[in-house]
């Protein structure tokens, strides 16, 4: 297999970069190629704008979309963005390696999301979730938290970890067509000792040895939806992010 | 009030312009100083690095959470990150205005929040949820879709809005302690009329006008959870966030 590992972390000695160190030295043994895009040493530039495209299809008002799609048929990407578009492309396995601030990606992972999956390229008009263009390949998170396991359980004071995890899982990974394997999780690496520090890059390096084999994450497919968007009424919500249930924070709908 | 909108979109003359445009014209009117870091006109560094500091605890290995905290104690911050603190402490009402890129905010926005909402002065140890710093304060999100409404329903193809907003509603603005408005939502803005757009600005001007007695979004208070960091047996989960049901995408707990 091909694995494009995006590594986003300030600090290249930090327990992210002994865990993408890991999956190098693990899936190279295994006889996998493994590229590595390591956003802070690269010094990518995670800001979306018009520096993303060498030709402009309205050059007057900036609309991301329309010029990603043009730069899709045009071969107008700037040269960072046409790089990382590469490696995306080639990989069979894409692995985000990261620690999570705010319940999220740093925001340098969020700027390579946003400008790589380019409207043309990453996704298109009637090609996403099931039908999308990473169909038949894979994509996972690995990463660092700073809250012990209890806090992100179902009822836990930071919320169920796969409600928070949603956007990514779903809104980039899932939507795009890639098979979403479950997350490898770091929890709270900044409060354990060396010994549970070895244990987890072990468990890290030993579920990479079966990746190839994973069963992914379940998502709906585009057939299970009407002409209104929404699950048709036979259909039973099966994912973190779908429900018939009570709305909390926003009207009834 | 004082009121500070953080305004991240690359073209200024998008409709997030003109609804930034229309809130400051609201707000003033009503007679509200209002405050806008226009992120992208400003050039903002949305990369939290060493740069981000002035002085260090700890000069051989990076570690954010630690100089984020020394930075705090000891006057720290770059002068950049430290301008937007200032604006952050002295607001009562926080609206962050962005397009909804990746079910998420763009790259821009996410890196002002891993920047200013530093460990030290957005939260610290026993200063979080409603013991948070910006407790009495007020906060929202308002934000362009590029989908219609039906989408993002209970169980809409993208996912019951709500549970895609946790991240930033939960995990940002509550773990912080603000009181978190209803959002403002401009869904599928590319593909709707001129007729409509103005009635979204006027929707989003009659809603600012009464912003001051807007009833927050229920979150649990720390007095909910246990030692384990649970909910208490006897408190009913009540947020998009929590709940005791089955889990979809990762092993029950």
């Amino acid at each position: 297999m091909n694995v494009l590992i995006v590594h986003a972390h300030p600090e290249r000695r930090s327990f992210n970069g002994a865990l993408t160190d890991t999956a190098v030295a693990t899936l190279a043994a295994a006889g996998h190629e493994v590229v590595v895009s390591d956003l802070y040493a690269m010094g990518w530039n995670p800001v979306a704008g018009a520096h993303d495209f060498t030709t402009r299809a309205e050059p007057a008002t900036l609309d991301i979309g329309t010029e990603q799609g043009h730069a899709a048929k045009h071969g107008g990407f700037a040269a960072d963005v046409q790089a990382e578009i590469d490696k995306l492309m080639a990989c069979d396995l894409l692995i985000l390696q990261f620690p999570l601030w705010w319940y999220s990606v740093p925001a340098m992972l969020k700027g390579w999301i946003d400008r790589v999956f380019a409207y043309g390229v990453a996704y298109d008009f009637g090609r996403t979730w099931d039908r999308g263009v990473f169909t038949g390949r894979r994509a996972m998170l690995s990463f660092t938290t700073s809250s012990p396991p209890s806090s992100t359980g179902t009822d836990g004071r930071n919320g169920d970890l796969e409600r928070t995890l949603w956007p990514l899982h779903a809104g980039v990974l899932a939507l795009t067509g890639f098979s979403v394997l479950q997350p490898f999780v770091a929890p709270a690496v900044r409060w354990v000792d060396a010994d549970t520090r070895a244990r987890l890059l072990d468990a890290w390096a030993s579920r990479l040895r079966s990746i190839g084999s994973d069963p992914p994450l379940a998502f709906h497919r585009l057939e299970d939806y009407g002409p209104d968007g929404r699950l048709k009424p036979g259909i039973e919500p099966a994912t973190p992010g779908q429900h018939r249930g009570r709305r909390f924070h926003l009207p009834p709908q």
